[in-house]
């Protein structure tokens, strides 16, 4: 078997290696799983940099989520051939072993698209379903809009009736989101809120922040007395700023998403409904994320940069046993 | 009668003026009360330049609290040479016309300190009781703590047996406090959290900042997961800025606090409660804040400046019908 290792943290160019050796042994209650796909996502290379709220100690291999293929059974629960989705942590292998009940049982759909389903599509789920209870006609605003989870908030939010502006950075991006859904796209700028109330009477319910640093206040400023600001990335690099009147006066709910531990804590049966949930919406077409490019394990210098590109538009997938 | 009015926005040293007029006409249901004391707080500051939460139109009088005793009643329901707690809106001047069940009667104590009950000690006994539920040695840190706000924490802290930590910007500061009570006092600063750890074993279950700026996710370092973190203040002029990390993966609770809502929304009962709470540690001593100058209304360019002196410790309050 192959798998990626970090040994220490650091920048993923530089801190990768492809390791080769004997399959992992398998105690009973386990399955081995062929892994046919897995993303590279943001907390992945967060979790390489060092710069994660859960970090494994290195050496450890990357991948915090994935789909496979069971190819040996050592106990009950589960049938050879099975498409699974992969637990977290260390996705970025050919093979991985794991405790049967940690394997969740998919229909048949697109592979792409349900090796993703884990973090960005449930993240989007959750989003939208936990902090303001949305109704049909109301606006939610999001940065980072051209990112995964901003896709799946368009897409998500379109089926139930939501309306969704996009911030972005740039002026390409603003097309494809207008094509795919968004109901409205600005750029990122200290006068979003004049462009935000010139073209939209209503004012924002909730507002989904995965930047941090000047655009996290920005967006609070679109928001209704007492709307909702959940931040749940760090894009930019920079502490979240926001001015102080907004939370003094105006009384803007300032919230943290982060999916591990509702990932940790939720029951079985709350996974097995929001995960059946996104499966149905991949199967119908719905759900969808873009995929830039395919990358064999050893091409992982390749996926690193290919990650990087300014601009790029999709998910980097490592096909471990070939796509 | 006499008032101080500012006929635009702007620098309180520029756009006050003192009106000299005959006396408010006292309709049914009313009394004319000779205001005693009434203090300088940011939030007049803040009004007279235009950036408060809650703007009257000018030409308007500032003084959003006080202390006056009765001198004519037009109906019933209070006695003459009564004590009162006066209603926010034009407490600098000599005399104030309000409805009779805008007054609240209070007992005779200390009038400097009555003077500066509604808003300060009110803020103070807020912000530790409905945010986290503090027990017996549990620890709070808060911002400004040599800001009137900040003294009232400490007091009403210590009566309650609850450890007080206090951030300042002046090594001066740092010995009045502990003379005052607080159970430690750090220099605020990027090592702000080194400080807190190496001098207290226990994480800080509430913080309360008046200041924004980086104060804001300073504090935010210093509490516990799930630790409340509480803004009623911008007194550095900077947007509150916080680690995004604090946000999302320690999961810090993020709340704006605003006095004028909760004196416009509480019950009487609520807001009898509060103030007879306070009163009460008034006269047992135990809640006091420095003075630092009485100034007629005559003097309100001198009384303005003196508010604007570094380092000023305690108070400014006009008298306006003598000391």
């Amino acid at each position: 078997m192959k798998n990626i290792v970090f040994s220490k943290f650091g920048d993923p160019k530089e801190v990768l290696s492809l390791q080769e050796s004997g399959s992992f042994p398998m105690p009973e209650g386990t399955a081995r799983v062929d892994v046919l796909c897995a993303p590279v996502n943001p907390s992945d290379i967060a979790t390489i940099e060092g710069r994660y709220g859960d970090l494994p100690d290195p050496p450890a291999t990357p991948g915090l989520e994935g789909i496979g293929r069971v190819r040996e059974v050592n106990g009950t629960g589960i049938d050879v051939g099975s498409l699974v989705l992969l637990p977290g942590g260390g996705t970025w292998a050919t093979e991985m072993v794991r405790n049967i009940e940690e394997l969740v049982p998919l229909p048949h759909a697109d592979v792409d698209q349900l090796s993703m389903l884990t973090i960005n599509p449930a993240t989007a789920y959750l989003l939208l379903r936990d902090y303001v209870e949305l109704k049909p006609g109301d606006w939610v605003i999001q940065s980072a809009a051209n990112s995964a989870v901003g896709q799946y908030v368009i897409q998500l939010g379109k089926a139930r009736g939501i309306k969704v502006a996009c911030v972005v950075r740039s002026e390409a991006a603003k097309a494809k989101l207008l094509a795919d859904g968004a109901d409205a796209v600005f750029l990122d700028g200290p006068d979003l809120i004049e462009h935000v109330q010139a073209a939209i009477d209503n004012k924002m319910r909730l507002a989904l922040d995965a930047v941090a640093g000047e655009t996290f206040g920005r967006l609070a400023e679109t928001l209704e007395y007492s709307g909702t600001l959940v931040l749940f990335g760090g894009l930019s690099g920079h502490p979240a700023q926001i001015d102080d009147g907004l939370i003094i006066f105006n009384n803007v709910q300032i919230k943290g998403f982060w999916l591990l531990p509702w990932i940790q804590s939720a029951s079985t049966e709350e996974k097995a409904e929001v995960y059946w949930a996104l499966t149905q919406e991949v199967i119908a077409g719905r759900l969808h994320a873009d995929v830039a490019a395919h990358y064999s394990l050893d091409q992982f210098t390749d996926a690193m940069r290919a990650y990087e590109t300014p601009g790029r538009n999709g998910k980097i997938l490592f096909a471990p046993n070939g796509i």
